[in-house]
């Protein structure tokens, strides 16, 4: 990968991968916007950017309604839904240059498992993206808070990869394009760390029909939010991933400071799209279970939150 | 009590006393209907029952606003819901007769240890409701299914009372106004089996927003559902009232035949009325802890439930 011709492909140009995506090629970088139902649009009018950091229009971009017609690129970034995954195989191998990487910008767990069965384990890592981003309309994505991403190696036994010359190499890029990096040197440990946020919220917001400032102050949901963030850190220490105790605290403080917040599955609930149940609560429930653990409140939500996708689904 | 003078009093006069009520008034009982929001109604209009066994009209009935204006009765009919048990202490003593027994038929568990600290502990019998009824204006009560009891004496031990005269006095009356009625030896072993339904479809009939059949039709629904109905008897057992494992078969196979139902909690979380949260799901929950099992499912269940109450009445 040559820096200054390193090109991008996006998969998934959306409230994550159109958002970054546009600001790599603000920056100058060669990108290729891949998109479905928004080519039209996108083809005509480019990408609209409402950003709390400053609001820009890209006029014209690259954009493809095929993987055909794409270059291959040094970095496809995933920024599809985990709900739409069944597409990867036909998408990335073409569009992904002999020593490219693939950069993996979803929620949940086992996502970069899938993606290096496609791409092979060498050709993989992840970016935990912390942001608050919707897309409002075609092309047009509106970001409210945070924007960063964290930046982690995967490898296939799910060991610590530690920090290599290639995430440096695309730290540098993204933070070029004025996009926050951190580092993280194990990749489940992230993952794992990100679900003790994700769990919980994601999950109560859709099931209690609310937002993280209520769950927050009503003393019968903060009780539960507490006691499914503990039952993720027990299930990480079980699956080899110790998180301290005091990450709950924290990820509490956290949320308390925070503006009132839609979670993601809330959106995607309320758009009446299929939420990313299994990733988010089926993969991590499954690795407790195969680590010999248990996480009844976790299974609970997990059962509920398919009901809620289900009839959502079967009465569109 | 004399049989052929026997008197009742109603204490909340809606889909459970308006119904019985009702039925004991047209065989001829001298019932008098304390009353509260509907009073002005009902002493003009009377009753109105819609009932799959014969609808009827009570032009004239002996309504009340205020229990200063009413006789003291052979036995006083518990019907309010237990969000309301806070009026009792004001309401039983005075239309009570010193050798009558007040029939409490509510939901849940824990009533009538509190009728009996106002009343006495040997003036508590339980009347444990399987109706399926509404109340749909003021007077006017709709009765779709079901209509039995089963009566059981209370105890301030919790011991099985066996079946006593005054439960088969109280049972010939109800049986001669087309009511249907079992007896029960022991009053808290039947609560618990009520329990093992009214846990899970009270309870997530609210929190996924839908009706006992769509709960028995979906696998992750029901999968709940039978979890839950196995801690509630697991429960049951560790507060020292075995249920045998073939009850929570039973109980599916019961609901899989039964037309679809909103449950009780459903129709007052709709109504934006209190939840019997406690009674139905906190007391139990006690029980369960104070006899030193854990039922994780039944406890966040009731959180959730706990919070969609305490939203729904701060959104009134």
């Amino acid at each position: 990968m040559d820096k200054h011709k390193r090109t991008y492909a996006i998969v998934g140009t959306g409230a994550v991968g159109g958002f970054f995506g546009a600001k790599l090629n603000r920056a100058g970088f060669d990108v290729h916007f891949l998109l479905h139902n928004d080519y039209d649009h996108v083809r005509i009018h480019g990408l609209t950017i409402d950003s709390k950091a400053g609001d820009f229009v890209l006029p014209h971009v690259k954009a493809y309604r095929s993987v055909r017609d794409m270059p291959a690129c040094d970095v496809a970034i995933v920024a599809l839904k985990t709900t739409s995954n069944s597409v990867l195989p036909d998408i990335l191998p073409p569009i992904l240059k002999h020593d490219g990487v693939t950069l993996v910008l979803q929620n949940g767990l086992g996502n970069e498992d899938e993606v290096s069965k496609i791409v092979g384990g060498n050709k993989v890592m992840a970016g935990l993206c912390y942001i608050c981003s919707n897309k409002v309309g075609p092309g047009h994505i509106r970001h409210w808070d945070l924007g960063n991403i964290t930046l982690a190696e995967y490898t296939v036994d799910g060991s610590a990869a530690g920090t290599t010359p290639r995430m440096k190499a695309l730290a540098e890029d993204f933070q070029y394009a004025e996009i926050g990096i951190k580092l993280a040197n194990d990749l489940l440990l992230a993952r794992w760390k990100k679900l003790v946020w994700n769990v919980p919220y994601n999950g109560l917001s859709v099931v209690l029909n609310t937002m993280t400032d209520r769950l927050m102050k009503n003393p019968s949901s903060r009780r539960l939010v507490t006691d499914i963030m503990r039952e993720v850190v027990t299930g990480a220490a079980s699956c080899g991933h110790p998180i301290a105790e005091s990450f709950v605290r924290e990820m509490l403080d956290y949320t308390d400071s925070m503006v009132p917040y839609k979670t993601s599955m809330k959106i995607d609930f309320d758009e009446k799209r299929r939420m990313e149940v299994e990733y988010i609560f089926g993969n991590p429930l499954r690795a407790i279970r195969k680590a010999g653990g248990s996480s009844p409140l976790i299974e609970m939500l997990y059962h509920e939150l398919k009901f809620l996708d289900d009839e959502s689904q079967s009465l569109r």
